[in-house]
């Protein structure tokens, strides 16, 4: 772990003293106190990494507790993992962090860490740390691991196969906007649901390695379904029909925006869900509903892969609805 | 690559296109088209990973050229896998953009990189982009390969180790006060060579392979020589006394700062000089010189490790010579 840009001296010292600790269960990360780390697959298997970058104001705001704010910038990467296919190793975490972050909320925001990284198996193996005179940023690069070869692409979907979703769409988009003011109408603990589903989303990991082989493309939902399907769609050069009427509402959300088209059509537009996307064979229905029951995690057809481009999202009659242009910027 | 936070349709698309081409040589960027990337060492080896982060303000200068900023941050990295003695393979690149920021901007910085990725035999193959609020930030995780169990700490010294250093030290520091005002009494080329040094560090790639089973501790200088050999006395448990009169300094930096004690200890703490400060057996000192030749790069012996702790720096009569806190913050 390295530092710079402080002119608090011993600062970084203690910043070290409290990460250290995320690292002991990885001994190729030698307790934070090289420049670099060592990491290598399991034999046979390749390292599947991505990265994601979180700004105050933007991702997360200032208010919230230091630890979902933690568990939001993992679950972020680790979501990505799981929609590979991939099971999670390590990460690395590059910290901006602006004046008014202090010992106290880092510690907070450490033992959010933590608890995840026991949750998820994953461990702080490296990174870096420095002042910004700008908002809090954050970046975090993961690893997991995969058979060589084997990491569900975004484009294997074929013509004929079918459409799914894990847990339920739109309850982050429904806290997003009960933080900004909607939802009165709707009970404390349904608030508190929603508002949990926007601050620390639950990464699919277990569903994710009981899709390898199964599924034929996936990506976790974090634009918008419809505008993540649009990938799926673009990188597999097929069309995606979803049927609006299918796509899954928690009953919290169907509390606070109604159960009918407008709200589904909200729901699969606003993002930040972190579900599992994903498509496969007519062939593989009812393993991939068995594979969805023993991970826990409902899963839902929600529509067909077709001869064509783009994604189209048909009313309960079949007809095709207009959507608005948020969340499906991308084709 | 994913990216979120625009709210300019199409933006990242662009975006997306302009990096793409930065992964072609890497199969398993998939093009940079889908949210993950694979990658595995050759066999028997181990991957090395490091991350760094750099803000606009604190790291670079807004008015700084975009293929500089692109190079210095990559080459931070570089320096770092140099260091470890691992081979370059693949970086993925978080950015957090700025409204200032436009695409020719980008057509620049994705420029730098592209040269940088040539030179150094590394690819992008994945990130995330997103808009900001505030500075211009990036933060880059590098990886190479090493043969596994072989990467070069910095806890490894042992007392009677010689201490050395490549290339010249405090160049980036002259350059960083030239552009705050001094060195007017310098020529225009060594004023250039003297910022040049601050803006594209030259990453010590070729000698930190050729440093592999030769030095017995190793790290880069970022934070100043001496602070950084405070690490390695640290983690190695030694007392580094330091000759002030061998620190090497280019022809440029003694025209700016003069060739006497004050202008050493300054060079010794200024930092950013991305060398490599190694230690070795004394029995070794032949074998270091020959590497160092092999790889084409001036290997300077300096001091020497000896039992105790932290670093002193000695003058020409080997007595202690006091020293300012900056860049010294470490011990």
């Amino acid at each position: 772990m390295t530092n710079s840009g402080s002119d608090r001296p011993g600062e970084f010292e203690m910043i070290a003293r409290l990460f250290a600790p995320l690292s002991h269960s990885a001994p190729g990360a030698f307790g934070l106190t090289d420049d670099a780390a060592t990491i290598a697959p399991p034999a046979g298997e390749e390292l599947v990494v991505t990265a994601d970058a979180l700004v105050e104001g933007v991702h997360f705001l200032r208010d919230d507790p230091p630890e979902s704010i933690a568990k939001k910038s993992l679950r972020m990467n680790l979501s990505d993992l799981a929609a590979k296919g991939a099971k999670p190793m390590a990460y690395l975490l590059a910290l901006s962090l602006p004046d008014w972050i202090d010992i106290a909320w880092l510690e907070t925001f450490a033992r959010g860490l933590g608890e995840d990284q026991r949750a998820y198996e994953i461990h702080l193996i490296g990174g870096d740390t420095t002042r910004t005179p700008g908002p809090l940023t954050l970046a975090i690069t993961a690893m997991g691991s995969i058979p060589r070869g084997t990491m569900i692409r975004r484009s294997g979907a074929q013509a004929g196969d079918l459409i799914f979703v894990s847990g339920t769409i739109g309850d982050a988009g429904g806290g997003l906007a009960i933080l900004k003011g909607e939802g009165d109408s709707i009970s404390d603990a349904q608030r508190a649901a929603l508002i949990a589903r926007y601050r620390e989303p639950l990464p699919r990991v277990t569903l994710g390695l009981a899709l390898r082989g199964i599924a034929s493309a996936s990506l976790d939902v974090s634009d918008g379904l419809l505008a993540d399907l649009g990938h799926i769609a673009e990188t597999s050069k097929v069309r995606i029909a979803v049927d609006v009427m299918r796509v899954p509402l928690s009953p919290a959300l169907q509390a606070c925006w109604r159960d009918d088209q407008v709200a589904r059509v909200r729901a699969a537009t606003a993002g930040d869900d972190y579900e599992i996307a994903f498509t496969a064979p007519e062939a593989n229905r009812s393993v991939v509903l068995e594979a969805a029951a023993g991970a826990g995690v409902a899963v839902t057809e929600i529509g067909r892969a077709e001869a064509g481009h783009g994604v189209v999202l048909l009313d309960a009659g079949g007809r095709e609805i207009a959507v608005p242009r948020k969340g499906f910027t991308h084709f």
